[in-house]
């Protein structure tokens, strides 16, 4: 088997946790470095739940390194506690890690990690673009390293979903619009997987009852941690969570799940559409705009549900 | 029969000439007043293209007020002579028209008219929004005697129709975008019919072909004009013309055959977005954003298409 080598990018969150498992337990994945983030809670805690998950899930061989503390031009705004709980895993409590942090600052970490694995790696940031924004700013050649992004983030209005911070803007990428901006226009094919998707890949409380009775001690913990998210998602899915990040890594290590529209994507900064990603479809006939030369993206618009939730339980044979 | 009393807004233009052949023939319509702006082409030729439609429709009781010559804070753009032909009307000579101008500046003339019909006008922009946000700012009371706006304007992704000057911005909204928002956030009704609905009535060749043979001398009149249109259409139609300003007509005189979707609607002035018109859906939940508090509106999101087709078409007959 063909093993994609991942670095994730990350802001443990509960679907962080979802997704990290996933990472670690899937076998065409080769999880080769973590990189924390401000986010879903405050670095502090992401980087103390990314320690305390690599133990939980026994991967304690792989280097987590401590990233950015603050968007790179926006005020640092409110943390979302409401939706991850106040410890940024639906208060669920893992014991105090004993692993060391790497030494390196995230970006600095990416970059040297991109070089190592050169042509090979795939970024899969779930949070924040905070980090890998500095990583291009650190080492322009960055992009020449990196075989693929994969970030979780955006929102395109495909299906009727707009965003989750405003009427269009994602949560990821609000946080941090400028980082964004800078990752969708540098010279690396990036894919987004937005709420477009994960919206629709929807866990209901049957799966996760059933992966909590019948997944094993992992099955056990991720049904554990996400009641607190399930109770935020009510409103949204009836019972059940939306599962953003795990999404990303399933396209990460097998895009044919997913529908990818291609066209630059470009990332509004200021104002009242601020955090709203923007793609310029290929094949779109406009007078000249702001997405003109840009790269070439991809956008995901739809995903097999059935079998990227099949996939995920897979996982947890019990 | 019930009739519904207009003052329409516009910027002639090929499809403005057959909005306002609809307003002159339609038994349905009271058209009591004609209001000109920039737009398609310079306010010279838009007034000029009124007075002479005017003429050329047989409704010379009308009154034509002349209307902004550029928008209220944007610089002066481009013009759409491409789309509508030098002259903005597909290039076809019309004689020169022998009525007058009202005197009064468009503005002070839509004031005049509402006050008049207090609780009756319905006001029916196809343009650029200036007018009716110089109105509002002359008279801040306007709103209580408008019975309605419904304008053809704004591009909100529904079906995956974006813009058609850049991935989110629709023309007449692009063009004078802080108008747009004065208009959008007044305490009046307005229906967006933007191109969520307007590139979805598409009247083809063929239809066109039928209605210039045999729909007397205002169909062969509008087939005419509409050829340049056709050329400039033919990219996105395959042969045919995008019905953006008769559409706005048909949901003002019967908004039956359209689906509303209510939510406050906000427009983007500045940046990446310009121009964009964005919803806050009713029953959406965000954290505190720019939508609170202000009005609902309702945005066209679909349209009965033959049966919009087919009411056009029986104000010809030959």
């Amino acid at each position: 088997m063909n093993r994609t080598r991942i670095l994730f990018d990350t802001d443990p969150g509960i679907d962080d946790a979802m997704a990290l498992a996933m990472l670690a337990l899937d076998p065409r994945a080769e999880l080769v470095g973590i990189t924390t983030v401000f986010g879903n809670v405050p670095i502090e805690l992401t980087t103390r739940n990314a320690l305390a998950l690599r133990e939980r899930f026994g991967i304690d061989h792989v280097p987590v390194a401590r990233g950015a503390t603050r968007p790179l031009v926006k005020p640092a705004g409110d943390f979302a506690d409401f939706v991850h709980g106040a410890n940024g895993l639906g208060n669920v409590e893992l014991p105090e890690p004993s692993g060391a942090l790497d030494p390196r600052p995230a970006a600095q970490f990416i970059v040297e990690m991109a070089r190592r694995h050169s042509g090979e790696l795939v970024l899969v940031p779930v949070g924040p673009l905070t980090n890998l924004a500095l990583a291009l700013q650190l080492d322009p050649e960055l992009p020449r390293h990196v075989r693929e992004v994969v970030l979780m983030g955006g929102a395109f209005g495909t299906h009727g979903h707009g965003g989750n911070m405003s009427p269009v803007a994602e949560a990821n990428i609000f946080n941090d619009p400028h980082a964004a901006d800078l990752v969708a226009t540098a010279p690396w094919p990036v894919t987004f997987v937005g709420l477009d998707v994960t919206h629709e890949v929807v866990m209901t409380t049957s799966y996760l009852d059933e992966l909590g009775a019948r997944g094993g001690p992992h099955g056990t913990f991720l049904r554990d941690i996400t009641r607190f998210y399930e109770a935020f998602y009510e409103f949204r899915t009836g019972g059940g969570i939306c599962c953003h990040d795990a999404t990303a890594v399933a396209c990460a290590l097998d895009a044919s799940a997913f529908t990818r529209r291609p066209g630059a994507v470009r990332v509004v900064t200021e104002g009242l559409a601020a955090g709203q990603t923007i793609q310029s479809v290929r094949g779109s006939r406009f007078p000249a705009t702001d997405w003109d030369g840009r790269p070439e993206q991809q956008v995901c618009t739809g995903v097999d549900v059935t079998r990227v939730l099949a996939d995920f339980r897979r996982l947890f044979p019990g």
